[in-house]
């Protein structure tokens, strides 16, 4: 490809709203381009980025089976309403009717479409398991976009749906995927975690997320010292050792309190005790049903919101509660009780079973309780996991320390069980006793301008992009400088004859455009055509600060695979 | 392969509402699956197909220089609004909005998407020419889907857009894309006839239509009979000879007529002359602004709607007039004047200059008039060509006659000029000169799911599909016979092993059912694996009824390319 022709080339200067790296680069270097916000052209140099790693993705899941197809991206809201939906938050749904009022969902997940292509067949125990995938467009109506492609409202992702016997044959597939998924990062140069994550609007029972290091991710995870546990902030478990397990069980007392003490840091002021002595209350609203909901928890600990909304059963519905939802059930900020307020739900963090003679949990303007004790002066409707893991906390087992991490999540997987095939009727095989059996299920995604934005987030410097090879839209960057444009041209004859693929910057720009150019657009190997090299190529490598002169012939010895 | 593990395997008995082949062959054979009316699965099977057309595409679109992106699926209206295509209705767009509120059309097509990301940057005379494409889903809210790919409503489509300095570059350009659409059909096995073609609400100057003769094809198209000349009935030009030259003029005069002389017909019958001796007229009503336009033509020719609209500048908005509408203009239907009804616009056939004497032109209840003369007693706003050609006419130069022929258009190629860059501002290039110039552009089209339909109508017998090679989905089905398992499974791996693909019907069915299965499925070569072959292999191409016995080594020699 001659860099003359080429559509996308780079450009300068700074780009306004531009929080990350990969988002500056991508744009500089003529790989993308914004249309409306979270939107993206890849322009023909990104797209031949996204098409390898959409190849690699490919070949490992038709290496473990995957069978490639496609979905329509409209998909019918009968649908989604058959399993409900249409009624959770996780991402805003955009809907679209048409010419005949038929109401359709802008894909932005397609569990439902393919449950309801594979109950047109009679699945017999004999097809199973199998696993189908696709490539294709999702749409998100995303509250925000985060500036470049590591959260947009449109993208391609490749979406597995797997169908199994039962759950024990699952185990099996769940297995092979997540050992594809970590081969097909590691071929893209990308050390991803497996992490267990939250399960969301997906449905099922346990999932993994697998996270890239890095400092701009939005997913933060705790892990073991020795990486043996590793689990999303939402997901996370740890323990809660006993805070003052001699100490001496004492009488509830209502006791006065200053009125200038509001707030958990008064409160240790006041009392000179750590946070953990305290009680704490956290009041949310269920956004579809108006439910108050409380978590009551130890002080120093924070509530998961997350953890509390499974608790719950209200995945993505619960809001901080306003002043308003307060006043509702007859209290305000800072004067929550543990116990009491009618109308609302009470839901323990497991903490409050570490503390005796807890403090707090009744507080009036110029009152509060003390020696509050669970099980003998109060108690939630239950006890739950409900509070957020931080670093230096213990693992469960108590044996080890927890980190903290973070990252771009560039895929999950997702075991649903019978989540969908008992909403969707029809959604059976026939085992071999002769009787229908709901499809046991799992599935798998990778959004692919994400994990393209995570390479270049771990693979740049200072002047630009340094692409791994495996997904380099070009494999040389031929640079013919003052007067070499004949010589030029016959090595890039030679080379694309050889196989090879090389971006060759034709142009009459100088040397100094020309370096600075290749370096932002980031080809693994530079080769320079020059009067001066007496015929002989200039070879460097993009990720190397040493050029060295080579023969055409040894340059396609080193190029080929 | 195993087929035993494929999602999507053959089915039987009819299928209903079915009227086309390909519809019925592309769902028994397990290549596809209708979600909603006009929205498609592609199953595995037919995935492989359709992925084989895409890459066959591509490699000729790369080879004449196209460069491959990707353009969001979700346009901005605004973008639409610019180019006025909001008001067309070529297709109906479907629209949507997202939380905050903003507007977006489902794309159909992406001219607009494009020049919207070509004008961020600032293009050269040096950066000419240079052509764009993507393989991206279309939407398209068509009235009527018709049965399988042959008309649907969501589809894969490769659409290419370049950009040049002007008029004569682009002749260059378009040429080359024709023969790249050619080059792309003769490989997929099809002759596509490349026709001059209505542009409708894409716009331009010129078109042409790539169609493939078939039955069951909309696209109706005239040729002559060397074949020098072909063109969609909407556009196809013919010779109107003049009908009674000789005839001298006669004076105008209003006659009695009887009550009962009403259509064409009853004129015919009541003058004793043929049917091109009279005045027609049909009477259309603008749907986006009411108007009332008469097309006024020779009694034996039909008016074409579509050229009427070009000659009124009202491309997709004229319907044929109501009841009401006649009254409107103060007249019924049968009593329409060729002048004078009070706020309509009259357009002429260029026929009216054919005939002396016309008779018609002021139908009463008991009078018509006789000898009108187009020039003396009439005029109309202007003369057009606004008839349907018909099979039989001749050519424009008067030397070859027409024939009709039929077919499915597979791609469409566009002039569109300065249609989009006159209308989206900035969509300029810097000329040599330092001047700003518009862009001179043009589009390329293949719809991939309907090609893959032309080649099933093409390529198939009473028992199945005969997929030409280039693009099945596998090279060889691989039939294993009673108790042969473990010696199929030997030549499924060395078969595999040397790069072939292989569908292994490995089920435990009987010869008969896979054998029909097969036969359905339409793989090019059948390779039974059976005991009473004695270690060689039963070898038999789709098209033919000849088997033969074959070893290993001659199976693999013949394959390989």
């Amino acid at each position: 490809m001659r860099y003359s022709k080429l559509f996308g080339k780079t450009t300068h200067g700074e780009l306004k709203d531009s929080r990350f790296i990969s988002h500056q680069l991508l744009t500089k270097g003529g790989f993308v381009r914004e249309s409306t916000a979270g939107r993206y052209y890849f322009l023909p140099l990104g797209w031949r980025v996204h098409e390898k790693i959409r190849a690699i993705i490919k070949e490992e899941m038709d290496r473990v089976g995957g069978q490639e197809m496609i979905t329509p991206l409209l998909h019918p809201i009968s649908l989604w309403k058959e399993t409900r939906r249409t009624e959770s938050v996780g991402f805003e749904l955009m809907t679209v009717k048409d010419r005949s009022d038929a109401q359709f969902v802008l894909g932005g997940t397609a569990e439902e479409m393919f449950v309801d292509l594979v109950r047109k067949f009679k699945i017999s125990y004999r097809d199973l398991p199998f696993t189908v995938y696709q490539f294709s467009t999702k749409f998100r109506d995303e509250l925000r976009a985060r500036g470049g492609l590591l959260r947009v409202r449109e993208f391609v992702m490749k979406d597995a749906y797997s169908f199994d016997r039962d759950a024990s044959d699952f185990q099996q597939t769940y297995h092979t995927l997540a050992e594809a998924y970590h081969r097909i990062f590691r071929r893209l140069g990308l050390e991803a975690a497996q992490v267990e994550a939250d399960n969301g609007y997906i449905g099922g029972e346990y999932c993994h997320e697998f996270i890239v290091e890095s400092e701009v991710g939005e997913s933060r995870y705790l892990e073991s010292a020795d990486g043996s546990y590793r689990a999303h902030e939402d997901v996370a478990k740890f323990r809660r050792e006993p805070i003052n397990p001699d100490e001496e069980i004492k009488p509830f007392q209502i006791i006065p309190q200053p009125e200038w003490v509001k707030t958990m840091e008064d409160n240790v002021k006041h009392y000179g005790l750590p946070a953990s002595r305290f009680l704490k209350n956290v009041v949310y609203r269920n956004v579809q049903t108006g439910e108050i909901v409380i978590g009551t928890i130890r002080g120093d600990l924070e509530v998961n919101k997350i953890k509390l909304e499974h608790a719950v059963d209200a995945v993505g519905q619960l809001e901080e509660a306003t002043d308003a939802d307060l006043a509702r059930i007859g209290t305000q900020r800072g004067w929550v009780h543990s116990w009491g307020h009618q109308g609302a739900r009470y839901i323990g963090d497991l903490s409050l079973t570490t503390v005796r003679n807890f403090i707090g949990g009744q507080k009036e303007a110029e009152t509060d309780s003390i020696n509050v004790n669970y099980g003998r002066d109060f108690e939630c409707e239950k006890l739950a996991d409900i509070a957020m893991a931080q670093p230096g906390y213990l693992t469960e087992d108590g044996r080890q320390t927890l980190i903290e991490k973070r990252g771009i999540e560039v895929g999950n997987i997702f075991q649903l069980g019978y989540h969908y095939s008992a909403r969707m009727e029809g959604a059976v095989f026939v085992d071999q006793d002769g009787k229908e059996k709901p499809l046991y299920m799992g599935c798998y995604g990778i959004g692919l301008g994400r994990t393209l934005a995570a390479i270049v987030e771990k693979y740049h410097d200072d002047r630009g992009i340094c692409w791994p090879e495996a997904v380099a839209p070009f494999q040389v960057h031929l640079i013919s400088l003052g007067g070499s444009d004949q010589k030029a041209e016959a090595v890039y004859r030679h080379l694309t004859d050889a196989g090879l693929s090389v971006l060759w910057d034709d142009r009459a720009d100088s040397p100094g455009v020309k370096f600075a150019d290749a370096d932002l657009v980031g080809i693994p190997v530079r080769l320079v055509v020059s009067e001066r090299n007496k015929g002989k190529l200039e070879w460097k490598r993009r990720d190397s600060r040493t050029a060295e002169l080579l023969e055409l012939d040894a340059v396609v010895e080193r190029l080929r695979p």
